[in-house]
Order: C-alpha cells, then sequence, then structure tokens
C-alpha cells in the first residue's frame, strides 16, 4: 500500500493506494471517531462492495442508503434523501458519511456531508478510475443545477482517501474509459513526461494492468494532491485541473446529464481546448493530433456533439464557475504539459473552435 | 457610528452599528468588489428598504430577489430559487449577495452564498432586531429540514454586518419582543452585569427608545463576536449561544414553522431550562422568576404550547445540533451570568420540566 499526505493544516489527510483495501478494518477505524456511519454508495456499487465495506465497519452503529447510479441523479433533491435519512436515524454533528462509489457518490455525499449540521466528517472510498485518480482527492463537493454542473456545492476535505485499486477489475470499460480522460488531463496540463508515459503504457493501461494501472493512479493523486496543497479553494493554479471541462460541462449540460459521462464530455472539451490552442498559434498541428490520438486509444470520443449549437455553447459556458464579473475565462495549452488560464480568446475564434472542430 | 470588528483571520470582518446607514454608499462599496450583486429580501422588507440599499449600490449590475416572509419559507427549496436567480443572471463566482432581512432572510441567503459555486461573498444587512443582535454575526447559515431547526447549513462569514438601528422603527411590537429574548439570552450566559442593566432598562427597549436600543445591541455583538472569535465552528464555548433553543427548536418545529417567531419559542426554552437548571438544583426559585418576569415584561411568552407532549419533545430534540453519538446535551444554568453545558440529565427530572413547567 502507498500512503500521500494532502497536507493542508488542521484539514489534512491521507490517500491510500492499494489492492484489497476494503477488506482493511483498521484503516477504516483509524479515520472514523464516531459511533455512527453512513455508508452512502448507489445501486450499480453496493451490490459489489457494500458487503466489504460494512464488515470493516464492526462495532459501529452503520446505515447505508443507496442511491440511483448516474449523473442525472446528482441533485439537490437527491441530497435531500440523504438529509433525510440522516435526520431519520438521528445522526448526531460528530457523525461520518462513507462515499463508497464513483464520481457521483463522492461529489453528492460530500455535498451532503458539508451541509448536515453544518458539516460533519466523510471518507472518500472511490470506486471507479475517474474517482480514484480526480474527483475524490481535493475536497470539492457539490451538485448540477438544471442549467449549470457542479453549480451548488462546497469544499470540504475528507477525512481520508481509501483507493482499493482491485475494485476497478468489475468497472465497464466505458467507465474505464472515462477516467482515463482524467489521467491523460495530468500529463497535458503540468506532467510532460507523465504524457509521454501514458503514450508508452495507454495499451497496458486499457488490458487493466494491475501494477500499470496502480502506478498512473499514483501519478495522478500526487499531481493532484501538490495543487491541491498550493490552492485548495481555487484562486489561482487549481483551476487547471479544469482542462477541457468548460467545453465537457456545456456539452454534459447541453445534452443533458448523463449523454455523456463527464469523462467522456471532458475528453471531447481536451480535444476542442487543444484546438482553440492551435487556433491562437499555441499548439501545431502535430501536437493537436497526438492528444486526440492518446484519447482515441484510451477509447474515448473526440468529435463533439452534432447538436449544440455554438450559441448554446455560448449560453452554457457562460455560467462556468471561472467566469469573473460574467467574463468567459477558458483553460487552454501552450504546450503538453503547460496549461495556462486565459480571458483573452477572441469570440470569433472560439466560434470557430465551436463551429468547425470536429467536421 | 459604532463599529467592532471580529477577528478570524483571513475571515475577519466589521460589524457596523448606526442611524441611517443604509444610505451610506462608501460602507458597501468598501465590502463589495464585484460588479454583480444580488440583493435578497422578503416581501415586509423590500417595500421599506430596498430601494435605499439599491441607490447606495449605483455602478453594480444589481439583481433582486424577494421571497416570502416566515420561518416557513426557510427551506432548501427556497434556496433553490435564489440559486436559480443567480444562474439565470449568470452570477460569477466573485459575485456579492446582500442578505436584507431578517433572520430568515440572512440565514437563506447566506447558505446560498456558501454553496452557490462552492462560496460566494455576502453582505448581511439585518433589519430586525433577532438579527442585529444575534443571527447576522457569526456565519451560520442554513435552513429548516421539516424534521429539525437549522439541519441543513454551513459556517460562511459575511464581509461584513451593516446594522441601520433606524429600520427598527417599522418592525412590529411581536418581532420586536422576539429579539429581545436573544438579547436577554446574553445577560442570561455570560453577562450578568448586562442582565441588571437590562431590568433597569426594560422599559424604555420597550418603548423603542433610540439610544438605550443602539446601546443593548453593541453589548450583544460584542458579546456575540467574543464568543464566535473564540470558537468559530462551534467546538465549545459557542455552543452556549444555544441557551433556550434545544427546547425553542422542539417547540417551533413541532408546532409547525411559523406558529411561533423563532425568539418567542427561545424565550419559552430559556423559561425551561431554567426549571430545569433549579430542578437539578443550579437555581433558586426567586432566580427563575426574575427570567420570567423580564421576559414577560419583553412581552415574550414564558409558558409552552400545551399541545406538545412529552414523546414528542424527546423525540424532536433527539436531533439537536450540540447531540454527539445520539446523546442529548443541554446548555443550562448555574447562575445569571453562567451557562453550562451538560449531557447529564437524567431523564426523570427532563420529563418533570417538559410535563409540569408553566402549568
Amino acid at each position: 500500500m502507498k500512503s500521500l499526505q494532502v497536507e493542508l493544516g488542521a484539514r489534512s489527510y491521507p490517500i491510500y493506494i492499494g489492492s484489497d483495501l476494503l477488506q482493511q478494518a483498521d484503516l477504516f477505524s483509524r479515520h472514523i471517531d464516531s459511533r455512527q456511519v453512513m455508508v452512502v454508495s448507489n445501486e450499480t456499487v453496493a451490490p459489489l462492495y457494500l458487503q466489504k465495506v460494512l464488515n470493516s465497519l464492526a462495532a459501529k452503529q452503520v446505515e447505508t442508503i443507496i442511491l440511483p447510479d448516474g449523473e442525472s441523479f446528482k441533485t439537490l433533491s437527491t441530497t435531500e434523501t440523504i438529509f433525510d435519512a440522516l435526520i431519520g436515524k438521528r445522526f448526531s454533528r460528530n457523525a461520518t458519511i462513507i462515499a463508497l462509489g464513483g464520481g457521483v457518490v463522492g461529489d453528492i455525499s460530500g455535498f451532503a456531508a458539508a451541509c448536515y449540521q453544518r458539516g460533519i466528517s466523510f471518507v472518500q472510498v472511490p470506486t471507479s478510475l475517474l474517482a480514484q485518480v480526480d474527483s475524490s482527492v481535493g475536497g470539492k463537493t457539490g451538485v448540477n443545477h438544471p442549467r449549470g454542473k457542479n453549480m451548488i456545492g462546497a469544499f470540504h476535505q475528507p477525512r481520508c482517501v481509501i483507493i482499493d485499486t482491485t475494485v476497478l477489475d468489475t468497472l465497464a470499460d466505458r467507465e474505464l474509459s472515462a477516467g482515463m480522460a482524467e489521467v491523460i488531463k495530468y500529463g497535458l496540463i503540468r506532467d510532460a513526461e507523465f504524457f509521454l508515459w501514458l503514450e508508452e503504457n495507454i495499451a497496458a493501461l486499457m488490458d487493466r494492468d494491475p501494477e500499470t494501472t496502480a502506478l498512473a493512479i499514483e501519478r495522478c493523486c500526487c499531481n493532484k494532491a501538490d495543487i491541491v496543497i498550493e490552492d485548495e479553494r481555487e484562486s489561482g493554479v487549481r483551476a487547471l485541473l479544469n482542462l477541457g471541462h468548460t467545453f465537457g460541462h456545456a456539452i454534459e449540460t447541453g445534452c443533458g446529464y448523463g449523454t455523456y459521462l463527464h469523462g467522456e464530455a471532458v475528453a471531447i472539451g481536451i480535444c476542442q481546448a487543444a484546438d482553440l490552442s492551435r487556433r491562437l498559434g499555441w499548439l501545431d498541428k502535430p501536437v493537436c493530433e497526438r492528444i486526440t490520438t492518446l484519447l482515441t486509444r484510451a477509447g474515448l470520443p473526440v468529435t463533439p456533439p452534432t447538436d449544440l449549437s455554438v450559441d448554446q455553447y455560448l449560453d452554457l459556458m457562460a455560467v462556468d464557475k471561472k467566469n469573473i464579473d460574467g467574463n468567459l475565462r477558458l483553460v487552454l495549452l501552450k504546450s503538453i504539459g503547460q496549461a495556462v488560464i486565459t480571458a483573452d480568446v477572441n469570440s470569433t475564434t472560439l466560434k470557430q473552435t465551436l463551429s468547425e472542430y470536429g467536421l
């Protein structure tokens, strides 16, 4: 088992990465000092892994709530069902929530933990590749609004992140690919060496080679932890993690939550960001092609949906969280391994990318 | 104008207390650095004071949302209408919410500010006595759950608190009394000298003498600021501010939100806490009578509703936020000016207070 520390003063916590961690009761007991524990999972993950977690929580008052699976359920309304369960079971302010699932479960559970009685503890047990490499680390929690992704939420750090790589054995191929979009993202924004490594190892990763996968997860978590330590509440460098997300969120919202998996929309968004960077003279065409090639080898879509108009994109992108006083800001690429955030994109060039890329 | 500072490191902010502050545009501009401003108010307050605030916000992009008035609207659903308005107007993460109203408006608006895009700035402009002396200071925000008061919320400090004492001129008598419950609370929990002062000055306060009222507000804000500075997130002494609130919240929830004003329920709850303290041998009867007399002179109810059974009380109190692992904790009085929090109340004595006090 590897362990990384996210150093955030009083809010510091460890990330554990290894095989068969769900069965390690001491990991749970070390970070849960309350008697009351609510495990939040979903209909897909619970039948596979809930019992293992429950076995590791003996001697606690454990309750469970099983959510429907999918991005379309990442709503305030679903969060209310968690509040109802917590209050119904008389859960106190010192209770702990365990999020057992992918990014949706982690985001909702973390947000419920942030708001229940003005904040209770929670533990992330991510079961998708995407959650293991990205969303479970860093304390971003929240739900979607019908008009914008993750518009309602809180920064609320977990007590620990327990990444059991064994659970990826049962992950659907499509979900594995979706997670790979965020993996590739780290290479693009700040880790050129990792991008090269991914180009060499993508076949092994798609073949689910355990050692290669564990290495990739560890590298991503290191990158994520570094960024979160530097900028916990996204006043600067943390925004770079949003490469491809402004386009991607527009696609997710515009096409209806759940039509594209988050990682799929991000993959397309990364290609759009690369295309826009190329139009600005920052990337050349071969580099853009390396990016789309790697995403394609990871089983990801690289062309946008045909049914979103430029005006729809602009409308959806206007609510992006990175915007300031209503002015659009985008994460773009200067090179592989170097992302920048900029408000200086002229709208003609942006519209060219939105209307022409992928045709 | 008086000014107090709530020292909380990076989250420090001033409280301004004085007459005609709504018209002081520089107070607003000093603490609002965004172009986008959303003023949240309610149907009672907006016709009286919204225009004054808007006049002080010239040169900003100002939008307004007017909520229905009353505790029964302090819900997640009302909060959603604020999110809808913010997103509808394309408000960015650097926008500011101004809460113009009483405790309900302040609590909801602050919670919306805590959660919109994971946290935006907000300014408290309290217009009820209760909000001016208590709820606008300290960063407690939130909404009610059908089964418990303030069960969903966040700690989110305002950028400043602007207390315009002139607005109390239009406050309904019943609301004035309700605020006085929290005023008296400060005397009881930690400021015996202030309690004596209140016994001498309650008539002037009920006659709305401006100078006496301003002195009382300032004294309360000093007490509140001291406590919040010492214990921002209520891991200790801040819980003492909840004197009368465990009983009071049970009454508010049990009788239906809005049946009793919060301050009215707290007044009854203070009497119940005093009665229980007497049964435990901590207070003598004359002291309890001084407390009920002062509350009565403030126009407040001191006897509980007749339609809540002991079992209903216990059920409602079981979800109180001060409880640990499901065990009830209560704020009680050792003397006037000295409150304690205790889990050591035997249930027989508690039931005696719940069934016998006020009969």
